[in-house]
């Protein structure tokens, strides 16, 4: 896996119960992943980097899609099979690509203009009117690359200091009644598998919580479902694939797509009987994917968020039932994702609320007691 | 961990969920738990290098009871903590104390003999007929270290073969309703929490299957569990123990304690909220313990056992739904647990059925396609 992050450090369970063993790629030493993989530490953006990393694989899967073009043209080039693939990744990364894909599979999109000068930003600020956000095409999650434009001020502050000659894709800001997401992972053949839809809440375009199922009715869910599977088929992809949709009224419309397991399916770690992470490595191994379903009633899932700069510390906190905890062993940072937690009953609003109240015991209580990871003992392997 | 078996390996999860660095001590580079955490090789027997690799750890804790006494005696020595504790490691891997133990709390145990001698042998076997089961005192487990004595014959073979000098207790062989285990997590505070009662089905002292819970009237159910709390206390034991008891008619007999996870609990990584692993972690880091319920009616556990002899492949056996596999990444002998399966529904019997199936269907499938764990890539860590 080229990323050591939270996802990586995910994914090392889903490895160990297949038996398989995980190498990850990473810049760092104290990276999320590291103990719970086998670390290579290199610069993924070099491609040599990449190549040698690949060499030593059987196939390459991703933690993020920042991995650049031309390290991505390398990957492609080699004998090593990668999954999803370069070609893909490059589609799946790009929101203007994602746009068009959603429209060639009949999933409405918000009406956007595209925009590099500001003179465009001008024109597309006055056919779309106030608020609109700002989206870099490529690249950037957990709200960044997001720049929400209410006032013109904002408008104009952009221009002077936001816009880079790169494009950025101005979406209306609506009033959604929803935002929801919902998870394939396929393989190569093209079997797939699909987890329910579930809602996720954001605050400026990071992700709070998650409910699962989302309570929607029928045809909603039908609609992102099989949009997906379209999407998933037209990219041939082959991992695991989240669409994340905005629902305002009974309409659904593409909000982006990521070609990786992600926060809005963290919680079939402990809901569901196969997780994101256990059948992305299922599709990428060519194997039968397991039953993506629940096995609970619901389940809710609150990120731990940073509050303090510092070290992260074991978990000392008491945990209500069905309640579990996932951290990343990553550095507190405010605002970063330092874990999640997931609770499972029966009622998603009660179970989002202790997830939530858990989660911000988590953050606040974030300090340091064991070694750094940075400090390592000898490993003789 | 001392010793890297699948225990250790299963360990690693847990430890990634809590953000915390979990390091293996084994004799071998190509052990199941490589990979799956950070190796540190060496000989467990040695004191020298249980005490080195002590130096490097926050707490030390066991995959085996089999460290040797001079090991032991040199952890209990130093100043890392270490649970459980070798007083109670020493006490909870011998069998005759584990009966002295039973007895003490109340838990009835089998009318029973310790002999050294083959004359010894000869008067046990005449005061409680045959058939019986010759079990060493110290150490085995996975059916090691039993013998089944049925006839004239079995007697004087193991007369003859069998006798070391080593103590021997020698147990009939009843006719049983069932056999029942149940787990507790216990920390150094005395906060525990308590596990189902399960009923195993063993062939020849080897787990076959595992359902849970086990369909028994309430009043078996809290003999044992009240029972282990007290053994727990008596040995004031740090980290899970388990209970495998015998069901003759409505009474309960103790079989073994074990205290380290245990084959009986594996279930709970699929089926309760936190796992016997987590559960085991938080206990030896002084964290809360979490909640040991299920999160579905009942679940079933079957153990990929070993035909073949040679390297283990990847699963590319369909999953029936529900059903979820673990594997430990071990070579492949006739016998040898490889792995385990887990399914979760409402009807034990079927899910037994189930598991059993998907099970055999693993062990007949086991050929190598990926690198063995021997041929390394570079960890730069």
């Amino acid at each position: 896996m080229i990323g050591g992050g939270q996802l990586a450090r995910m994914m090392a369970p889903a490895a160990t119960t297949l038996g398989c063993r995980l190498l990850v790629l990473a810049e760092r030493v104290d990276t999320s992943a590291a103990g719970a993989c086998e670390l290579v530490v290199g610069d993924w953006r070099d491609p040599d980097t990449v190549v040698e990393f690949a060499a030593a694989c059987d196939v390459v899967t991703f933690d993020h899609e920042l991995v650049p073009p031309p390290a991505l043209d390398a990957l492609e080039a080699c004998s090593t099979r990668i999954s999803p693939s370069p070609a893909g990744m490059r589609r799946a990364a790009d929101k203007q690509a994602q746009r068009t894909l959603a429209s060639s599979v009949g999933l409405p999109v918000l009406d956007h203009r595209v925009v590099s000068e500001p003179a465009d930003l001008e024109r597309a600020v006055s056919e779309l009117g106030l608020p609109v956000v700002a989206k870099r095409a490529g690249g950037g999650y957990d709200g960044r690359g997001l720049t929400w434009l209410r006032t013109r001020q904002d408008v104009t502050a952009f221009q002077a200091g936001g816009m880079t000659g790169e494009p950025v894709i101005i979406e209306p800001e609506l009033d959604l009644t929803a935002e929801l997401a919902t998870t394939i992972a396929r393989r190569a053949n093209g079997e797939h598998v699909l987890y329910p839809v579930v809602r996720t809440h954001q605050v400026d375009g990071i992700c709070h919580t998650v409910t699962a199922p989302a309570i929607v009715a029928r045809p909603i869910a039908d609609t992102l479902h099989d949009a997906l599977v379209a999407i998933a088929e037209a990219l041939d992809h082959v991992g695991v694939l989240t669409i994340e949709a905005f629902l305002v009224d009974d309409q659904v419309y593409l909000n982006e797509l990521a070609p990786r397991p992600h926060n809005s399916a963290h919680y079939t770690i402990d809901a569901c009987t196969t997780s994101q992470f256990e059948n992305h490595l299922r599709a990428i191994l060519g194997l039968p994917l397991g039953d993506p379903s629940m096995i609970v009633p619901a389940a809710a899932m609150a990120n731990v968020l940073g509050v303090h700069d510092g070290p992260t510390d074991l978990p000392s906190v008491d945990l209500p039932a069905r309640t579990s905890i996932h951290l990343y062993a990553k550095h507190s940072r405010p605002g970063r994702k330092l874990g999640h937690v997931t609770v499972t009953g029966r009622d998603p609003a009660a179970l989002e609320r202790t997830a939530r109240s858990v989660a911000e015991r988590l953050a606040h209580t974030s300090r340091t007691s064991l070694p750094a990871s940075t400090e390592r003992a000898p490993v003789i392997a």
